[in-house]
């Protein structure tokens, strides 16, 4: 059993409570945010402690794994604090928005030995898992283009955007991380266009809310990723990858499975309100993996949890690159 | 090139009038119908020349085949007399809606030796014919479960139903049909309920729109069939063959590919507004089919046209055994 | 807060189990089983007390409401006590295989006053919710056609088949169920076709695998209803009612959304392996359902619970009638 | 009657001579092509005459109408001389490889004043045109992201390669045209990348077989197009407009309505195995529209056909922008 600390108490905090309570590998322990009465909610609601300290959490004697959820901005002292006290650590992406910052963390952290994970839980969905797993196989000969589709159904808040570090840190990332998933590649230069059309006003932030990546992949292969965070019709995520010999998709999923039919035409249930409904059961996927490679809770002999410090570190790069192309107009080199 | 010539100028008639001035096999050069106003129009459309009598049809010297596209009431007189003058002839279904006289015919054209084939122009859909393919193929294993969805848009005219024999022998009999092709299988017995919810008015002819068939096959496999004259969303059709290993399915067929997508729900392009756009490829391949079994126009020689008389037949026993049943409450033996 | 109690900790017990302890609604006390180790088992997972006789289970100073998931020859005994005792109910089907003595019973417990639902879980699918919220608004006009599909991937052992009660008992009940359920009507006829193709050895059971049913509603609407234990390709479950102004569907669910296109041909993600995957959310809405109509644990003042005794009585005198029908081949009075 | 020529009897010509043959409105004439041999055999299966020398073919006392369909660079010296003579012309694309070429005719020809019309027959698919009018009436609010999937089946010859124009003039060029068309604006910038993965030869002839464009609309709207040579799994095209207040999308079409379900998976129809197979419809479309707009033959009075000239220079400007990308790798302003 591993025993397991949560900092991070809103919501994506209480979805990883949830998951932590239900994982029979884990005895969930301890729950930590600066809103006291927040973590007090979710302790309750799943048996575990509030913790009144940090001191608390970063107890080895007491404490095996730590999930960090808490605000992007405390992510990597959590992580560095957690990585000298030797604590295994489950950490919401990204490790740090300042990618220099982010590098010297994940160096302390690789070089305390300690296992950690970036929870890029959308590797963990089922079916991006099959897409891998045909690639990986051969079964559509070798990659040459992969079409990334990632779209929210509404804009977020100003005040969210203005954190966020921009859509290309916030929400392409993901699919920067499953285009070198998928491919098993390192892309190795980005162009980016963007524009602010739901929101005119992010561009204060030095932000876009619909852009199209084109990426590089080494020995000439495409991706194509579109990025919308405003749809007006569903939340709206899909990914191809076309290989020599053929093709494999992982379609839209819908709401429900009932047709309307009259008329001249077919009503159909739409697409998840929001991205949550979507992705959900990634998140006991991941947290799954996590448990399995960190080997029952013995910080020794399990096999190093993935994604790793260094995928999250390559698709933050990407992104980095993105973001000086959409301001250039031109092909960026990527520097991991 | 096979010689032929049309009875019957109207709306079907016109359809098979354009099939056979496009067949590079025919020479399309006759039609008749009782209105000689319609066979000029359908005539000088295609360059054929108008009949002004029927002696002229039945000319052994100047016409190989006949398409009997009349109305139902006079396809057994053409059939006997085109037998008699050894002209091949491709039939509307009916042969004649009293079974007892459409075997009499039968018989007398079967003995003549002309090839004669019964114009069930649904065997040669495309995703029908890919559905005999696989059962044939042994790809599903054993039959043992059919089911038929025969479902047109709006409710004919009275006038129609008056004269068309009925639900049954007028709609479901292709489906009995199939069913037969699809299974290699003469069906045992028969049961049949229906109701007028369409057009309460029919059940002064006797008649039902709305009915539910179920066929038993030799060793127990079971055929659903459900026919519908009015369903307020377009013409819908599709067959499923369930087998011991496995399913084959033909789907609905839609109007178009076009999907939007808005709120809540995805609007599809519905599908097609009657039989004709659904079935319309099926009467060419039909008549190609009888052209290359008549082989060229030589009457010997060639293979015998499928569906033959004898299928004619035994799809209306199915019908004549359906009709009992719809009165009787109960499965009904079928008598071929 | 509803203190409940569990008898039958087989597989579907294990799953009620998981449900009464995930309701916040819900207190879940007791677990009861024959087995005692079983009950242990289950016990232990949720943080429940194993029973060591049915007296504690049928104590209503302790407990509220109990669920009765133990083997079908228990159901009634356990109903009547509970009833007595003045114990909620939810019931697994059948309420007793013997429909004179489900009778009996249930016009016991009604007597009591206790609120009784019985678990035809299907009801509470999100998509046969939507369709039944379709109908129920006049989208598809007047219901005059329900097309019913009820098939399992394999063969049930024939230790199972022969306390079933046969194929209508055991498997088409739950469409009977949602037949009437949809088109709000009672079925006033009845007949059913049947074979055994998968498994000959059933005939000893007087029992088939595969069969066809045909309903007549009050008005003439018709139904048809598939059953098929044995598929070869997963587990096939769908609906659809046409109406006189429109149809409404619920499509066969996917194990997932996954297309893999090479050659000629495309490769999708296929049925769910077994009837549990399909139908799984499905229990804990029920059981939600329960939960709201008991109001908390007051016996008076919630609403009846419904699929209720009488539902269950009803898609019983159906199964009974069908299993005439299989046997005089015609049509059959449905006898509440 | 619009008594119509046809210069070019290859593949395409046919199938031009096929739709002039069977328009109404349309009187087949005359067929030119260099190779006499396959001019007789395309006017002998229609009816037409050959034409000995083109002087036959540009007199407009016997012609009304050309259409184009030989080699590419015979297009600008056949529309210079059918301008001068006062005939109409249907021009298959490209007016001429050589932009500046292209120009200088275009504007000789708009100046001559005879109804000319681009056959980027794309446009007259009924998806597409479906597409459009959804856009236009402000079905999806204001346009922000177009996608379009360009994908063929399988590596044309090198010879064809040589004299293409590449990728960018020869695949990409119609999906620039749709992509004007459907948003209703003229694209201000362009990105390309590209690689030759299913023919590395093809770097022989600067050209590529994979490519990622990005275009950018004026107000920011974006739009991605990939472009494939050789898919390994059919000829795959399709088209999705996002704009504000929802999403249209013109599906992938398939080959049949099959499906095949067995084991774990279901085997659907695949894709046309070519491009001809998918837009062999908008031919005869586009055909009648020109006939529509040309009005029965009178120069004056008729609407002006569309795609027009200008339609086909600016897809050319696009597309000469785009080679231009695929060298400096950043966005190039598009020149009209």
């Amino acid at each position: 059993m591993l025993r397991f600390a949560l900092i991070g108490a809103g919501f994506i905090g209480s979805v990883h409570a949830t998951n932590l309570a239900a994982n029979p590998g884990i005895e969930f322990r301890l729950v930590y945010d600066v809103d006291s009465q927040r973590a007090q909610t979710i302790a309750a609601a799943h048996g575990a402690a509030v913790a009144s300290t940090l001191e608390e959490v970063f107890d080895a004697s007491a404490i095996d794994a730590l999930f960090i959820a808490s605000s992007t901005d405390t992510h990597a002292a959590h992580l560095r604090r957690a990585a000298a006290a030797g604590i295994a650590v489950l950490c919401e992406k990204p490790i740090d928005l300042d990618l220099d910052r982010a590098r010297e963390v994940a160096a302390f952290a690789q070089e305390s030995g300690v296992p950690v994970m970036v929870d890029f839980n959308r590797r963990f969905d089922r079916d991006y898992a099959e897409l891998k797993r045909v690639v990986d196989s051969g079964g559509i000969g070798k990659v040459e283009l992969i079409q990334l589709t990632s779209r929210g159904p509404s804009m977020p808040p100003l005040s969210y955007v203005a954190t966020s570090g921009g859509q290309m840190r916030d929400q392409a990332v993901h699919f920067f991380d499953l285009a070198r998933w998928l491919s098993g590649l390192d892309p190795v230069e980005v162009f980016a266009a963007g524009s602010a059309l739901a929101e005119p006003n992010i561009v204060k932030y030095d932000d876009v809310d619909t852009s199209a990546v084109t990426l590089r992949l080494p020995g000439g292969a495409l991706v194509q990723i579109d990025s919308v965070r405003r749809t007006g019709y569903g939340y709206d995520e899909r990914i191809e990858v076309m290989g020599s010999e053929g093709m494999v998709e992982a379609r839209r999923h819908r709401n429900g499975a009932v047709s309307r039919y009259s008329g001249e035409s077919v009503v159909d249930d739409g697409l998840h309100p929001g991205w949550f409904e979507r992705v959900q059961p990634t998140y006991a996927a991941a947290l799954a993996s996590f448990v399995a490679c960190v080997d029952g809770g013995s910080l020794e002999g399990g096999t190093p949890p993935a994604p790793s410090l260094e995928d999250g570190l390559k698709a933050q790069a990407i992104a980095e690159a993105a973001v000086l192309s959409l301001r250039s107009g031109r092909m960026e080199p990527i520097k991991y």
